[in-house]
């Protein structure tokens, strides 16, 4: 048995004034030396009594050290012929940093091209740069006012769940929710949304695009088709599209997704996804006669329907209208909804109505997902909510994002009349506005984050390219000074585009 | 234009001391009167005046319940013709409540059989009662000594941060994480695991379960073969079948997962999920000799090694292992971390540090899948980190766990000696106890849940039904006293089987 000799062993410097510990050292320095080829497999190591004395330091240090490296196997001892490096270690493995580069490192990417991953992976990768994210002022879409969120209430009751909590928000929890939480959102919805559902058929989400992409894992095999607003959701698509789904446009118009013209065609589906009661970006709400004719249509063909009601919470005009799960008798609605928009959005809570022969479905796929929500927050929304608080900040925001759309008109109408014609109801917490025909909305876009305004291209909201390009203005999160000083910006933009 | 006459209106019953405001009331009314086919497509409705006067109310709900339905495409209006029921509303989607049911009500599951979902949704679906879940006292595994948690110290920094939030604390976030946390959990890692990163590597996710569900995505496409230890982490088969990957199950000896034997069998595969530290669930840890043949296949085949390091923070014989991440030059590594054990579940924290050409592909995927984490408890692990409270309480718990391991270690011998043989290392939170042969470990469990206690049944870690069955038994949760009286309580179990 040859044994490369101990006397062959690479200078070992040590720093003793280091944080890190003499044994660590040690260790780290045999391991790297292992690995860098150094040292090759069956060469023998000094004893622990030479190598402390020739480094003049305790023995204890080197006995840790290699005690590590004999039981993680960099190290091996045979009877009577002391330690050497594992024999088992293969040689190719071995090298100097720079050898193993040129055999295998492929990081500096681009030298030698991608690295292969999932084709999903690959289409996820390939979303072009969203400038128009980089701010959180105006006209971010989707941020609400917080600055007038009642911050007092809510830490009071944060301290009150976090100061002595039960071991039910420490532990792990069902996947479904917080069961008081669940029994709130459901009240909340029949009360408030004419959504017919048991607390047992809510499943809580870390927000609206988990809520989509659970359905799309649970409801959509690869290559099925699901019906999409278009213009549409793009978050809605990402999560369609990571379940390897084929998305179909289907045009809107005054009374929301034309279901009318897609039907006919008898292109199958397997589900539709549609925001009714506030579509998504442009705002109107689907007609009775479109809910009526898709309820049927996916009773007829066993299809799902996807609603997601992301910000009924805010009309302007008439009443809330009630949501399209509560007119289907035949549980093929999934219904989706968030605190994101009418609480904020760090809070990352959401939920789902599930149908409840699909409720064991939905509650092992978010297991497999994520296992459960956070419960602290759980807990503080339900108190939230039982104690009127919620209520009493949704009238408010109602008022304040009523003015603010005013505001936001207002401006446009007077500085931007001749760029911009705005559409969308009474509703919500944004509008679109489109721009004159032949504008590139995107480079729009990307001039505005330059100047520090967030105003998002109506454009990537459609899978095939629309005719006509605009922009989606957030009014949730700008106050009137904002606003104005907002629109001023966007003018130059547009101008200087 | 022949129009049925009003006067064939179904009675109108409303609640005059329900807290449903009266114009909900007639809205709910007539919708209902129209899905359920009382009221047909083009039946006159009477006008506001008689109906307010009839119904002896104020005329104003009458008028808002009107608006609405009409808003809502209910109802349609006709010059000097007044208003009646949308001719356009399909009638076969009309009718009374039992007849749609008959046509498609099919929520009474098991009448006409399940629902078309996903595959995906019914493999999800398929998965047994896990009633030892149903406990979190003796002997749940991965549960910590959440009585010791420092709930003082911890409850002051969440009040500290929730109590005049930075607006960044409440917006919308990155989709990797909170920067000043992605900082100190790459700090932490270089020092304590042997870890090579930078912070923009460090992807925040709610847990590890989520990192796999996301690295799954990320790399697999349907069908590609993923090497799975066997017996091995069952979230993780979770997170590969929901990708669609084909799972090859790779026998574990006491140097971790056989590379060596499977290697030459030439069997390609996209991705090995190893958990090198600490095996999941028998405790061995995988040897250097291993770990360089692991490395050394993924480099020559161009597959990827997810490093699964979920407890090794709790090490009592030797010092914690460096991680197989570390010794990896070629970025084929994806490493994953929890804070689930160390800290508390419910703070659903945890990351993966990915390969830096893989960055943005793993960030849009975070993003499809819910966007990004909570803010509030990254900036309050954050400051716990830094301010010294984290390091403090690993010290404390190694010291608590050993002894736990070793009140549980005797407990087993002095009262179940006969039945139950003690394997893992001395190591992490939980250990495996083998029954004898042919006991159906299953079976025990079952009986244990009845007696309130949790044991994980080890065969549910299998691909293929393994030789001999045994439980996980988790130590973190459970006292001194606990862990006697559980132990005699599965005594009973073991023998009443």
């Amino acid at each position: 048995m040859k044994r490369i000799s101990a006397s062959f062993l690479p200078p070992i410097a040590l720093d003793y004034r280091s944080k890190t510990p003499m044994y660590r050292q040690l260790y780290d320095w045999f391991r790297r030396a292992i690995t860098d080829g150094q040292m090759r497999p069956g060469q023998r190591v000094p004893s622990t009594r030479s190598l402390a004395a020739e480094l003049k330091i305790s023995r204890i240090p080197v006995l840790n050290a290699h005690e590590q490296l004999l039981a993680e196997g960099y190290f091996e001892t045979f009877v009577g012929a002391g330690t050497c490096v594992a024999r088992s270690i293969p040689d190719d493995t071995l090298g100097p940093p720079a050898v193993k580069a040129r055999k295998g490192l492929r990081e500096e990417a681009g030298k030698l091209g991608p690295r292969r991953m999932s084709r999903r992976g690959a289409a996820l990768t390939h979303v072009p740069a969203q400038s128009w994210l980089d701010n959180l002022g105006a006209f971010r879409v989707s941020l609400p006012a917080l600055d007038h969120f009642p911050i007092g209430v809510w830490s009071k009751l944060v301290a009150r769940h976090s100061r002595r909590p039960p071991r039910g928000i420490m532990a792990y929890s069902d996947a479904m929710g917080y069961p008081p939480f669940r029994d709130a959102i459901a009240e909340y919805l029949g009360a408030v949304r004419g959504v017919r559902c048991e607390a047992s058929q809510i499943l809580v989400t870390t927000g609206s695009q988990q809520a989509l992409q659970i359905s799309a894992q649970v409801l959509l095999d690869p290559k099925d088709r699901v019906w999409m607003e278009e213009p549409g959701y793009p978050g809605a698509r990402q999560a369609f599209m990571t379940a390897g789904a084929q998305l179909i446009p289907v045009r809107v118009d005054h009374d929301g997704m034309n279901v009318a013209e897609i039907i006919p065609r008898g292109r199958n589906a397997r589900a539709a996804y549609v925001t009714p009661s506030h579509q998504y970006p442009m705002g109107m709400t689907m007609s009775a006669t479109r809910r009526m004719l898709l309820l049927s249509w996916a009773v007829r063909t066993g299809a799902w329907i996807i609603e997601d009601d992301y910000d009924s919470e805010y009309r302007f005009g008439s009443h809330p209208m009630a949501s399209l799960q509560g007119l289907d008798a035949d549980g093929r609605v999934i219904y989706i909804g968030t605190f994101s928009k009418v609480m904020f959005p760090a809070l990352r809570l959401g939920y789902v109505v599930v149908p409840k022969d699909l409720v064991p479905a939905f509650s092992a796929a978010r297991e497999a997902a994520d296992i459960f929500s956070s419960t602290l927050y759980q807990a503080v929304l339900t108190d939230f909510i039982r104690e009127g608080h919620f209520a009493r900040h949704i009238r408010r925001m109602r008022m304040l994002y009523m003015d603010r759309r005013r505001a936001l008109v207002n401006a446009i109408q007077i500085q931007m009349g001749d760029m911009l014609e705005v559409i969308g109801a009474e509703a919500g917490m944004h509008l679109v506005a489109l721009l004159p025909r032949g504008t590139d909305d995107v480079a729009v876009s990307r001039k505005a984050a330059q100047r520090g305004i967030s105003a998002m291209p109506l454009s990537i909201c459609y899978l095939k390219p629309p005719t006509r390009g605009g922009l989606i203005l957030g009014y949730g999160g700008a106050n009137a000074h904002q606003i104005h000083d907002g629109i001023r910006k966007l003018r130059m933009s547009v101008q200087g585009h």
